[in-house]
C-alpha cells in the first residue's frame, strides 16, 4: 500500500497531510481557506495536493469537511462557513488530479480516525463527540462509519435536549450544542462573569467579562477555581443527558470525546463520567466508557485519508 | 429452504407460528404464559414446537421476547413481566429440541419483520416504533438489525424527552414512553375525563372517567371528537420530538409505526407526520417518511423466525 492525502477543510484554513499505511502523517501543509470563492478553493487544494505528490506517490485523497456531505461522498451539500460551489467538489478534484477523492463529514472522519488509530481502537461500536465551538459527532457501528440513509447521521449537536429551550441558529430550539459546546460555555461564563459571580474569570480576562473564553474556564477549573468548576460541571451534565439519549437508541459501549474541550482532558472528562453514571446507572443497561480523543486536530485529515484508502469513490 | 418456527413470548400468552420461506405464517398456536415458573415456561414452548413440528419440517426457532436480550441472542437477561430463569432459555430450548434457537428483542424482531415482509421492504435504514402499553423500538441500519455493542440498542421508550420530567418505572425521569405510549394516552385521557374536559370519553366509558382506555380515545378521535383529537395530537407531538432526536443521531429515511396505537392508522399517523414536519422541516435534513406497520401482532414471531433462518445461533 502506498500513501494517501488527507485534507481538513475548515472555514479559515486548509490542513493537508500525507498518511502512510500505519496512519502516520509523514508530510503536512497548511494554507488559508478561500471561503467565499469556490474556484479559488479548488485551486488551493489542487496546489497543496500537487506539492505533496512531488515527494510521495499518492493513491487517493480524502477530504474532511464541516457540513452536510452528500451520501455518495462526492461533495458537500451545505457548509455553514464555506462555499463549495455547485459542482461536487470531490468530482472536480478527481477530474483535475486524476485520483479518487472521498469527501467525508468532519465528525465521521474524526470518529473513523480514532477508531482506527486512536482512542477507539478495537471497539466496534462507538460514538465520537467533537466538542468544539459547536458539537459534532460520528458513529462507528459494527466497525464501520454509519452515515444514515441520507448521509447525515450523527448530527448530534442538533439533538433536541430541552423542549422549547434556547433557540439554535439551525432553526430549532433546545439543541444540545446550545448547552454543551465551547460557545455555550463561553456564553454562560461571560454571563456569570458579568453578574459578578466569577471574579477569577474576570481577572483572567483582563477585567473584561466579555473577553472570557472557554479555554480560560477549563484552565481555571484545572487550577481549582470553584466558579469555573461549576461551569464545566453544568456543561458535563448537559452533555451527559445528550449521551444518555443516544445511549437509549444505540447503547454504545464507548464514547470518545474530542475537539478543543475534549482536549482539556480530565477536567471535562471526570465530571462527564460522573454525570453519565448518575444519568444512566442501572444494573442492566450499563454505562459507556468515556475516553479522551488521542489524535487532536489531525483526526479529520487522518480519518478522511484512511477512508479514501479503504473505500475510494470512483467516478 | 424449509420452514422455521417463530415464537412471541409475552407476559400473558405465547404465540407460535410456522413460517414458510416467503414469510407466510402457515400454522399457528396460542398458549398461556407460565410467567413465574421458568421450567413450566420451557415445557410450554417445547410442547408448542413439538406440536408444530408434527406437520412441518422445521430448521430453526426464533423467539421474540420483551426484555433485555443477551448480545449473543441465547437468552434474556431481564424481562419486566416474565421470569426466564437463570440458564439462557435459548440454550435450554436448543438442547431439548435439537434445533438452533435465536432469541431476539421484540422491537428488533418486529423491525426485521416489517423490513423483510411489511411496511419497510426495500429501505435499508429504518426506525421501527412499537407504540403499545410502552414504547419499543428496533433499528435496521444498512439492511441489518442493529443491536448495539451490548445488545440493548433501540430502547427508545427510555429516550430522555423532558429533563426532570415525569418519573418512569425504569428509574429515570422524562422518558419518551411517559409521553407517547398507550399508557400515557390512557393516563392523560382519564385525567382530562375526570376534570370534566372530555364528556364524550366519559360517556364512552359508561360514565366512569377511570375506565377510559386508549382505544376509546383513538376511536372517538376517528369520529371527530375534539377532545380525543387533542389528546392524540399531544401524543403525536411528543413522539415527533422523540423521533426528531433519533433523526439527529441516525437520520433514518423511514419510520414504521406499529403496536396497538400504530394500528389505529391515520388518526395517529397524520398528526405524527404534521408534528414531525414542524419539528424537523428544513431544506437540508429532510423529514423521514412515516408508514404504518403492516404485520400487526404477527411481527414479533415473523421477525424472530426469519432471523433464525438467516442468522442461526449455534452452540
Amino acid at each position: 500500500m502506498s500513501h494517501v492525502v488527507g485534507l481538513d477543510v475548515g472555514g479559515t484554513k486548509i490542513a493537508a497531510g500525507v498518511l502512510d499505511p500505519e496512519g502516520r502523517v509523514v508530510a503536512r501543509m497548511l494554507a488559508p481557506t478561500p471561503a467565499a470563492d469556490p474556484p479559488a478553493l479548488r485551486s488551493a487544494i489542487v496546489d497543496m495536493v500537487e506539492e505533496l505528490r512531488r515527494a510521495h506517490e499518492v493513491d487517493a485523497i480524502g477530504m474532511s469537511a464541516a457540513g452536510f456531505v452528500r451520501v455518495d461522498r462526492r461533495g458537500v451539500m451545505f457548509g455553514p462557513n464555506l462555499d463549495y460551489g455547485v459542482e461536487p467538489i470531490g468530482d472536480a478534484l478527481a477530474d483535475t488530479l486524476g485520483l479518487p477523492v472521498v469527501v467525508e463529514n468532519d465528525g465521521n472522519a474524526a470518529a473513523w480516525a480514532e477508531h482506527r488509530f486512536g482512542a477507539g481502537q478495537g471497539v466496534a461500536d462507538q460514538l465520537m463527540v467533537v466538542l468544539g465551538t459547536g458539537v459534532g459527532g460520528g458513529l462507528i457501528l459494527d466497525g464501520r462509519v454509519y452515515r444514515g440513509g441520507h448521509g447525515l447521521a450523527a448530527e448530534i449537536g442538533h439533538l433536541g435536549l430541552v423542549p422549547e429551550g434556547i433557540p439554535c441558529p439551525c432553526g430549532r430550539r433546545g439543541c444540545l450544542e446550545q448547552y454543551a459546546s465551547g460557545s455555550a460555555l463561553e456564553r454562560d461564563a461571560r454571563a456569570r462573569a458579568a453578574d459578578g459571580g466569577a471574579p477569577a474569570l474576570v481577572e483572567a480576562a483582563g477585567g473584561d467579562a466579555h473577553a472570557v473564553t472557554g479555554r480560560m474556564v477549563t484552565e481555571l477549573a484545572k487550577a481549582g477555581d470553584q466558579e469555573a468548576i461549576a461551569l464545566v460541571h453544568e456543561l458535563a451534565e448537559a452533555l451527559a443527558l445528550g449521551i444518555a439519549t443516544i445511549h437509549a437508541v444505540l447503547h454504545p459501549p464507548l464514547v470518545v470525546i474530542g475537539g478543543g474541550l475534549g482536549s482539556a482532558g480530565e477536567v471535562v472528562l471526570a465530571p462527564l463520567r460522573a454525570a453519565l453514571a448518575a444519568a444512566l446507572g442501572d444494573v442492566h443497561r450499563g454505562v459507556p466508557e468515556v475516553r479522551g480523543a488521542q489524535l487532536g486536530n489531525d483526526a479529520g485529515l487522518i480519518g478522511a485519508a484512511d477512508l479514501a484508502r479503504h473505500a475510494p469513490v470512483t467516478r
